[in-house]
């Protein structure tokens, strides 16, 4: 069994159905203030592990803008809930650049084990407007071809996601050894 | 003796001007995700206070920006670091509600003592444009009356700053008791 640290239920669902034997724990970490979403995740690994002896896990994931020097990126979960989609908009009204991706970090960790990581990204562009009322947060604004991720079924979604991604290399990681 | 912990040269300067027996040490803490300023400073200083045997303090600050949730609060510096004033102008673009303010935690700890806070606000409105070219960071679209934080001088923005405030609080106190 495997602890997946985490309040949010999403996440957990979307977990199980690719890595067999999770279990979801909300315990609840410091997320500390980092240029990477690997630094969060590994103080965050490293602290679930001196209280809980037992193999765990936990994931960090965040939107990247290349014109926006990789805002709203570690802080993307903070801009989601003050300025939303609609500021990352007027943020890149008249941009020409869109290029952005998401990044999924995945950690793992038992007891005599290093912090294992595993990483997915998801590349796209941010689009002119939202579309599509399907996934959360930065999905509707966020285009793979023509398409925005909120347009996506979510069989879809899960075979391009960053964070299907990432969780496909830990469940490898963990099959092959 | 009392250790201020910063990495930043200006901060030291300011409250060198305030409180006495001031000593600089760019020790380095963790920095939190947190909701508030004060949680941040908090976790700071009980780290520090864990290494360090001696007097210490550190501040932390913010611009919380009303009609933006309080964006970019806790995250200023980051928001600063990559969308910059340009982001912030462009995210309050036609927004008639233009109240902001500025608020700075500033904590001391010292061997046996809890940690203890203090603070300092500055409120103003978030202009349409950038004037200015003293102080840094948010100060060219700050404005407390007609003024920007940026065109006036050190001796006025020290009488209402902010950090003034937080750090003649924490004087007072130190003087008091």
């Amino acid at each position: 069994m495997i602890s997946f640290i985490t309040s949010n239920k999403g996440k957990y669902v979307e977990a199980r159905a690719i890595i067999d034997g999770l279990e979801q724990k909300d315990l609840g970490y410091t997320e500390i203030q980092a240029d990477t979403l690997e630094e969060v995740a590994v103080y965050g690994i490293n602290e679930i592990m001196a209280r809980l002896k037992e193999p765990a896990m936990l994931e960090d994931a965040g939107l990247f803008i290349e014109a926006l020097g990789g805002f709203p990126g570690v802080y993307s979960a903070y801009v989601q809930k003050t300025i939303g989609n609609e500021g990352i908009l007027r943020l890149m009204d008249g941009i020409s650049n869109r290029k952005a991706f998401f990044k999924s970090v995945v950690v793992y960790s038992e007891p005599g084990l290093e912090p294992r990581m595993f990483q997915g990204i998801v590349e796209g562009q941010i689009g002119h407007e939202a579309r599509g009322s399907s996934g959360f947060g930065y999905d509707p604004i966020f285009y793979v071809g023509e398409k925005s991720l909120a347009e996506m079924e979510l069989a879809e979604k899960n075979r391009i996601s960053h964070r299907a991604a990432s969780m496909r290399a830990l469940d490898e990681w963990l099959e092959g050894r």
